[in-house]
């Protein structure tokens, strides 16, 4: 008895997501780390997954941090003495520097280029800054627009708020079989910008559609957060529950011309370390993995020494590589439908492989079993076994207990989907069962 | 008072070994996995070194399999409608496929082709087929002599016998001061094949003889088995002492021209793969190490999960990597005595680098001792030392009970003979003594 | 209430040593294993830092050896049947073979020539040779001026002392906040060779002084001991507290021209290792890192199995690669003053190195620390971080009680200098706190 909104909802978990319709729609929206603009990217998410919101309160004390004032705007722009608007908040929402205070009044020349941004280097793009704990005005403009403006007096207006209210932070849980979680985070703060943040939004909200019509072995859990601040208020709710979580993939940027970058994590071949960078290193356009460094996005947060969560980055392009990062020039023309798509397809490819990442145990252990028996042997040619066979032998060789999928792939060069069905032929043979948590099995050869 | 048979033992055992009269004793007999082949062969090898027999009943469960009815094969033939003799068992063994049920009727030509394999690539060859586990019957013949045939009626013949009987395998036991066994295996089950596996049958027999007239640290146990289900009896037989077992080594495919290639066994740095690598890789003609892989000879059931042995396997050429192989061309032009000695030759080196291969305690290991003192010390060149005296210092300053001498081996580049000879040297001064089972130096600086 | 003496031993201590000078002061020393030569040089050494002597009495049993009679030389010559003197040791230390007994006779020209060692290869140079533990008498000269000598008798005369005495051997002891030891070892027992050994002694001495001019962490004890047996008297007398060294520097042949060349410890990773190592790398020639051998200076003692202390050793060209080693060659123009100071500037750098590098723990481990409030963050440029910024970052995160400063090096691949600086001003903000030992940080993500 489901109502036309479950079944409506549940036909567009089964459809291939259009990802560019939900970043066309998230882009107008102005996010900061707080405000409004949040609570309207949730408002859009929350029609295609099931979505839990947070508010947490300005004042609030998150480790050595606290939630700050949140902040709103309404409107800004700039005039020139004849009353000509130079800048328009309503043109662009990187007009206005995040966090600004409010401020109405006239200024010179010389003391408005001291609160304005710009990029000389390209001169027609904006800038996007921000000024979260240092509270300040300021303005982001085209270099070109800058420069044209004549001496004189300038009246500038930002009608903003910074006032106690809350940060926003959504979770979408997904559960599984087992309580071990996979934490899989994107942040939400960035205005007007697709591949960092919009593209991470929608890839990750497409990927919960697709978990959602699954059934998983592991849980599930989707977080989207403001960056940094968010990252630790999400930590601090659930500092609890961390002990649950065995991988952890921070996504954006996933929508832009390039291949693949995936950043290891601190100890640098956890198991998420493992499946993603073969994955994207067997990616169509190859792809890049790279060591851990402290800097980047949100696994700042999640692997601080007092954390340690196993967590990776993937991204296409890295931040700070491509000249279009934190400007307008990231824009809608900046993503496509078939890169967000290959991103999409190259997560469920890191969450199959996560599934399939198990131990077993040969229940016929001592010497070979006799595959005819089962219907699982193939010579007929009376020359070597081909891939199928050898993936059985692989599994079979391995199913001690000691060895997940993943090593056996390492081992073997056997691509962990051939792996994974060879094991599921032999489970469903009762040639092999899950090991139990530190189970393995004891040989005769040690007394 | 020894007869004058075991003084011919005696004889035989110190001559070189005339390997290539073995194989062409060997060569005529028809050898299945079980009948009466496998035992004349055993008969011929107990004329060289004590064999110890068991034979294992049809139907006697083994792990997950079980032995199967006993073959045995007086004659086989196919003729034409004129009566003419189109092929004859007796003319060559691989003409029947193995393990072939009873037959005698007439068929077509087709019916006949159905019956037949043959080698289209090799026209003049006959391959080697088995059909142990499907009962079926089938002829191996020339590909130029079946294209050759009119159509027609063919009378065939097949007068073979698959009946209760048993599965025979044998063992050459060796003791020596340890109960620490060395297990060496051979598979006995191919007919009229040189390379595989007569070559791998003489090499083993040939060292055994060896092994036999020394006095060994290490004990040594010969395993002579049908292939596959002969070593998983031999496992299933043995099950309560495999926990005595450190090394294992698969022999076969020793006759032909290749350099040696050695697989690493499933941990693929186990003490006989260290040693049989090392030895290898310093053989005359070079030859190639290989990481392991399930497929294989019996290494398959040795390195089970449940079984777990430490077993490397050593070949000249492998399987499936020369066209001969498992065909009428592997024949006594296809191996030679050169080979098989060189083949030999290693073997016994490798056993000597395991009778060497022990740890060692230093008496006076308080900085080095004065090796003038013991008549050790030899630097008259006023220069730096030789290599002599190089590996007495090597083993002197490693001889706290956690190097083994190819732990010395490795790190000091210098080879495992010269350095059992400085290991020997300092024995003899009282400058070493072997370390017991888990006995380690704790030096001063350790408080 | 300084004396005179102590006040220009201080100002000696803070200016830049001139080591060449204390080169030339002792040069002309004739020094052996024992002997007042050793006396005299330790004199010296007494004007620039507090040196504590032992005396170990002849016939004294170490380990395996005993304290040999002690050596001492007042004269020797050769002189033809004119009375013309073909040798005089006043003309040179390196003339007599050290340990030479005394001896006056008459002999021929072909006796004379069997106790007389020579370089035909350079034969203006005279060699050094020694006969420390089998008594005889002899000579070294240059090969021309044996070669001119005709047939004739000659008389031979060595005014020298074996008799009951001593050993000398000095320590420099510099206690720093932890009992924890770095031995740094030179040996003192060549005559006369400026490279092997007196470039080690100024080098040792000079760091001595720079030492005792700073506050340390780790204590730090200097050896000037005669070669092996001095070692070894020096680890007999001091066996008890061997336990509180956690690092050996072994110095000498620091004088040449060459670059520098590190030779690693024992077990290769030591924390010795990969300081000296990494310094060794980035110094201004660059320089050679080797792996262990058991051959060498007297690290040979200080590693042996029952010692086993974590010794490197550092030398600029290897003794043994320049032909004027162990040779008169080795003289007053074969070092300089900038590659002992050059030298002296490395030793330098692996003790600061080993000064800092100790475990940190973070106080504010969940998530970073809003380095802000600390003033310790600097983002204006709204880029990435600058090398400053990113060795905090790579310190807070590694910050956790299992990463020393090395380790953090390594993985991050700022230099060691760099990332101390960091902690230091993190210590400062009260961001970190030293590790207790065996302490680690618990992160809430395990249970």
């Amino acid at each position: 008895m489901s109502t036309q909104r479950e079944r409506a909802a549940h036909t567009r978990r089964n459809d291939p997501a259009d990802l560019m319709a939900l970043v066309r729609r998230l882009y107008p929206i102005c996010r900061s780390i707080t405000g409004d603009g949040v609570r309207e990217t949730f408002d859009v998410l929350a029609e295609s997954i099931p979505l839990q919101r947070h508010e947490i309160e300005s004042g609030t004390p998150v480790f050595d941090w606290e939630i700050p004032r949140e902040w709103n705007i309404r409107d800004a722009w700039i005039r020139d003495e004849q009353g000509r608007v130079i800048l328009q908040f309503s043109d662009h929402n990187l007009h206005v520097v995040s966090y600004s205070a409010p401020v109405h009044r006239v200024v010179t020349r010389e003391e408005l280029c001291r609160h304005v941004f710009t990029l000389p280097d390209h001169p027609a793009w904006i800038p996007y800054r921000t000024s979260y704990y240092a509270e300040s005005w300021g303005f982001c403009m085209a270099h070109e627009r800058l420069a044209a403006l004549p001496e004189g007096r300038y009246e500038v207006m930002i009608d903003s708020t910074l006032e106690p209210g809350a940060l926003t932070l959504a979770e979408c849980i997904i559960p599984g079989e087992s309580d071990e979680e996979v934490l899989l985070s994107t942040h939400v703060c960035h205005p007007s910008m697709c591949n960092d943040n919009l593209s991470g939004v929608a890839v990750l909200t497409g990927l919960c559609q697709w978990l959602a019509g699954r059934r998983n072995r592991l849980s599930y859990r989707a977080v989207f957060v403001p960056g940094t601040i968010g990252a630790l208020a999400w930590l601090h709710l659930r500092r609890r529950g961390l002990y649950q979580i065995g991988a952890v993939l921070v996504l954006c940027g996933l929508g832009d011309a390039g291949a693949f970058t995936y950043k290891r994590s601190r100890a640098g071949d956890a198991e998420i370390d493992r499946i993603a960078a073969a994955a994207v290193q067997a990616s169509e356009c190859g792809g890049d993995v790279r060591a851990f460094t402290p800097y980047g996005y949100d696994e700042r947060q999640y692997c601080a020494p007092g954390i340690d969560l196993p967590v990776g980055r993937l991204t296409r392009t890295p931040y700070g590589e491509y000249p279009e990062y934190h400007t307008s020039a990231d824009n809608l023309d900046f993503v496509s439908e078939a890169q967000l798509q290959g991103a999409l397809a190259l997560c469920r490819r890191i969450v199959e492989d996560l599934e399939s990442n198990r131990r077993w145990i040969a229940t016929c252990p001592y010497g070979e079993p006799r595959l005819g028996k089962y219907e699982l042997y193939d010579n007929r040619s009376g020359g070597g076994p081909d891939a199928d066979q050898l993936a059985l032998l692989w599994v079979l060789n391995l199913a001690d207990g000691r060895h997940t999928l993943v090593d056996m792939a390492e081992r073997s060069t056997v691509p962990m989907a051939t792996l994974a069905h060879a094991a599921e032929r032999l489970h469903e043979a009762g040639l092999l069962r899950p090991a139990r948590t530190g189970e393995s099995l004891r040989p005769l050869s040690v007394e």
